[in-house]
């Protein structure tokens, strides 16, 4: 790829997160990600916010999607199963990005700022999951306790994805495995109770 | 109550709250919540490192208390009981505050900061359950699961329990009704997964 392709937002993201995972996040500055971009600062600010939104620029089409899943569902579907099946949908966004997601996780965990920036987006996740469901009908506490509990799920099935050694698993089975895993903890621990009205 | 009893961290605390109430967080300043109080801004900074403090400062005996809560149930309760149990133990420490929690939760909710400040705290107490979990023997992603399970159930709990209007049910009953609704949820939606080891 050479060097003056024009694609500059693409070059300034592979620089950024070439030296953050090098140096670090913190003491990366916007000079030096221009600099190995071969571009210029203002160059950067045109395309991200701050350094940060390197890391995060992708929070809000994911948020849509996700929310587009939860709406998509068939209509007669249990709202656990509604969930399984938004995050499914979700999950082929990432299947040609392990590499880059292993080296993002990588980077967020070293930074307490990012990893509380990545409780804010998964948060918020959780929240617009939770008014999907209420528009689909769904009441509470249910609406609440399906998505926090989906979120949950791809928390987990993420770090493990991220983190599985041989590539093996893709992220939408490692998620399924783990809403069965979450019905087998709970049928062996607590009795259901009908939901009130 | 006499405004020279020597209870100076109390009162420090109770001036902090009503302002925060009457102008919000990021508007009150350290100099007023002591006038307030009567007291001197030395005073407020030997009882509490920052205004956020008066807000947080439970935080690290809810975690002990909660970690005890797992280690001292029954050896033979499946990790989800386990999580209930520990939640159910601290759900005490909360009974006689429920106006305190009310006027918290409503000076947290306001401030953008706060919020963040306390997902922090959540995901701290996660965290902790999980460690608690292996320490008894649960593997992976059981102990992930049942940990953000509960922690899910805790928070949509106390929320509930201090919305609600009556001052009816207690917080333990609360989240042992959230469990139920879980199970019931969970078991609407997904077929249980026998734990690979």
């Amino acid at each position: 790829m050479s060097r003056w392709k024009p694609d500059a937002r693409g070059r300034l993201a592979r620089a950024a997160m070439e030296l953050y995972g090098e140096h670090g996040f913190e003491q990366t500055t916007v000079a030096e990600i221009a600099a190995r971009a071969g571009l210029t600062e203002r160059t950067f600010f045109r395309h991200f916010a701050d350094k940060r939104e390197v890391l995060f620029e992708g929070a809000a089409a994911l948020e849509a999607r996700l929310v587009d899943g939860v709406v998509a569902a068939p209509a007669d579907a249990a709202p656990i199963e509604v969930v399984a099946a938004a995050l499914r949908s979700i999950a082929p966004i990432f299947a040609e990005r392990r590499p880059f997601a292993r080296q993002r996780q990588a980077i967020v965990a070293a930074n307490p700022e990012l990893r509380e920036r990545e409780l804010i987006k998964l948060a918020a996740l959780a929240a617009a999951v939770t008014a999907a469901l209420h528009e689909r009908g769904v009441d509470e506490p249910q609406a609440s306790l399906a998505a926090e509990a989906g979120i949950a799920v791809f928390r987990i099935g993420f770090d493990r994805w991220v983190a599985a050694c041989d590539d093996g698993a893709e992220l939408g089975e490692v998620m399924d495995e783990l809403f069965g895993s979450l019905s087998a903890l709970v049928a062996a621990g607590v009795a259901p109770r009908k939901a009130r009205r």
